[in-house]
Parts: C-alpha cells; sequence; structure tokens
C-alpha cells in the first residue's frame, strides 16, 4: 500500500522526466533549493514578532503565501529525499525517538537553552 | 484514519507539550529551526561535485549523517506546519498541480533557465 | 591603497592557494558555504526572543559563539564576492543608494509591512 | 580615520532611523532576514553546474541579480554587526588567524573533505 507521501514522491519523479528535469536534481541541487524556499518562508515572518508570527495564518492573503512556501519546501524536501533514495517518515521516526531517549521530558521541562538541537 | 504524517505531527505536538516547549514553537522559531537543520544539510554537500553528490548515500557514515539532516528538516518542516494549522500534503499536492499546468512539458523541456522555481 | 576588506579577500584567495583549495571554490560550493554558515548563526538565536537576541552579546559564551558565525559568513562572503570579481562594498553602496530612493522615509515610516525587501 | 565599512554602518544606521526601522532590526529579525537573501543567491546558482557558476557574472542580467544579491547579503551582515556591536572586519581577520593555525597547508592540501568548516 501507498502512503500518500510515496503517491507525492512518484508524482515529482514522473514531473522531472516528462521535463527532462533529472539532470538537473541532483543532492546538491535539490539541496540549494530547498534552502532558496526556506529563505523565503524565513522572509514571510522575518519582521513579525513571535506573536504576530503565530496569527500569520489569519490574513487570507499572508497565510496563502506562506501555505505555498511551505509546500515548495515540502516538495524539495520530498523529491531530495527520492533522489537520495531515504525513507522520509522513517527517517524523521527514528529521529525522533532518539530526541526522546536524549531530551528526557524532566531535565529539559521549559529549557530551550539546554536543549539546542530539537526544543 | 490517520496518515503517518499526521501520526508524526501528535507525536511532536506531545513531544513539546512533555517538555512544556510549546512557547519556543512559534512560527517564527520553527522556521529559523528549519533554515538552520537546512542549513547543516547543504553543509554536507558543498563540497562535493553535484556527481559525487548523487553517490553520497554510498559512504555508511556520510549517509548516516545526511538520513539524519533530512529527518531532521522534515521534523522542523512538520512541527511547523502542525503549529500554522496547515495540511502539509495537501498543500504540496495542490503547488504540484499548480506546477504541472504552469510548466507545460513541451515548453520548458530540458531547460531549467525558463523555470527558475521549480526544475 | 588597499582597504582593510581587499586586505582580506587577498587573505583568503592564499589561503586556498596555499592548500590547493580553489577547486572547491566555485561560486555555487561558495554560496552554499555561505548558507550554511547562515544557518549555524540561525540556530544561535532562533530560540530567543527578539529581545533576548538584543542582549545576546552580553554573555560572554554566546557572545563569542555569535561573534564566530558572523565572522565564517563575512569570510566566505568576501571570498564568494572575489571569486566572482565582485566589489562588494561599491555593490553594497549601490544597493542602499537604491533602497534611499525606493522606500522614502515619509511613505515608510514605522512599517515593515510596506516594505518587506528591507527594513 | 573611518573605514568604508563603517560609514556604511552609519548610513545603515540613518538609514533606519528615518524610517524608525530600528524596532524590526533586532538580531533575530536581522539574521532571519540574511538567511533570506542567501536563500535568493542559492536560488541564482542552483540550477548550473559548478563549471556554469564560474561564468556567471558574463551575463550581464544574471550579472546584474548576482551583484544585487551579494549586495543585500552584505547590507543586512553589516547592518547585524552593527546592532550587535561586532567588528566585522576584525572578527573576521581573528577568525582566518585561528583558520590559518587549524588548516595546516600540508595537512590539508587539496583537501575538503579532512576540513568540512572552511576549505
Amino acid at each position: 500500500m501507498t502512503t500518500a507521501l510515496e503517491e507525492l514522491a512518484i508524482r515529482l519523479r514522473d514531473f522531472a522526466a516528462a521535463r527532462d528535469w533529472e539532470q538537473f536534481h541532483t543532492p546538491k541541487n535539490l539541496a540549494m533549493a530547498l534552502a532558496g524556499e526556506t529563505g523565503e518562508l524565513l522572509a514571510e515572518l522575518q519582521w513579525l514578532t513571535p506573536e504576530e508570527s503565530a496569527q500569520v495564518m489569519r490574513d487570507p492573503e499572508t497565510a496563502g503565501r506562506v501555505r505555498s512556501e511551505l509546500a515548495d519546501v515540502a516538495l524539495y524536501l520530498i523529491r531530495l529525499a527520492d533522489v537520495l533514495g531515504v525513507d522520509l517518515l522513517q527517517a524523521a521516526c527514528a529521529k525522533l525517538d532518539e530526541n526522546e531517549r536524549r531530551y528526557d521530558a524532566e531535565t529539559y521541562r521549559g529549557s530551550a537553552r539546554k536543549a539546542p538541537p530539537l526544543p
């Protein structure tokens, strides 16, 4: 049974193949594209206070741009993982398991200082 | 029925709640963390040729680091989308539909120049 | 007369030449390295409030890390501009002239909304 | 005697003051803006081969965009360092001194692998 994520990876594969774009989709290039889209996402939030950023989806126009940037980041991340042969969900689950062990709730409660990598 | 992605979003919600880290998980902060992890991914590929980057998973040690960085990017992206109330897969599918219309196969075949946003 | 910035660019040229690293210093690779270092800078500030970020140099340890990340970003930016043959200060001055014309003080006073690119 | 870089930092200070934009120029926000502009720079180079990226200034139109992105990155870096009270050139020189000690020419000749941080 194919997950929705796998279906999207396959659609991206076909999308690239139909345009003869596999030649551009090296991990190096896709990582740069991922970072470029992440930069556009940052640009949407850079001048907002953290509180304003929490309300950013209330304005339909901004919400549309934020959703669109999140989508671009997701598409490049899914494509990059597919090109690298990495099962993204499996890798993410494994990392979260690791983080749950690494940052036990008692020690790290309420502190980001002590947990720079993943609060 | 919950998808694997939704399950991961819920686990991240619980992970943050158990550590009282929701206070740090504003969209602004999470977008910065996403960009920080994307930067670590770039660092793994920055000195490689595009061809070397395509072979990066052949070395177990590098493969482990790349998988781990991809996982970090995925976790922050899923968490950020969840905090913003965005259905990541739906947004990605909608964007891919749009790109398929925008970059018709005939016109854009073999050319990244003509299609900066998403080759 | 050579400016301090030009001297630094020349030192970086010699640094790369002495290690036979010019081969790695393509604009593409250096831009990735610049983004990687920028990501490390973000990581230092990601969980801080804007107010806390304004006090970040008060803690000697954090100050040292922030200064070091700023230096890494500066070094890659200077090296990248040198490899591209761009006079960084001239380009920056020209862009600031442009921004002063583009964002007249009256219209844009107190509003970042109206001026996303460079408040 | 003021260096060209200090003059630029002062112009940026006046630019922000005249528009009442100091309120937006927290280190956190400026670091995000710096990363956003770095992302735009990456976007100019992401689909190019390293060899093509070395010729990028030959096309006047692309050259103009690359120069403009480099200028944006420089302006935000200078502004961020100024807001943090960091002497950017001094910090960069100190870091380069450190790198010269850390990566002695003999050991690291021709190898980026051994020197991930700053080839």
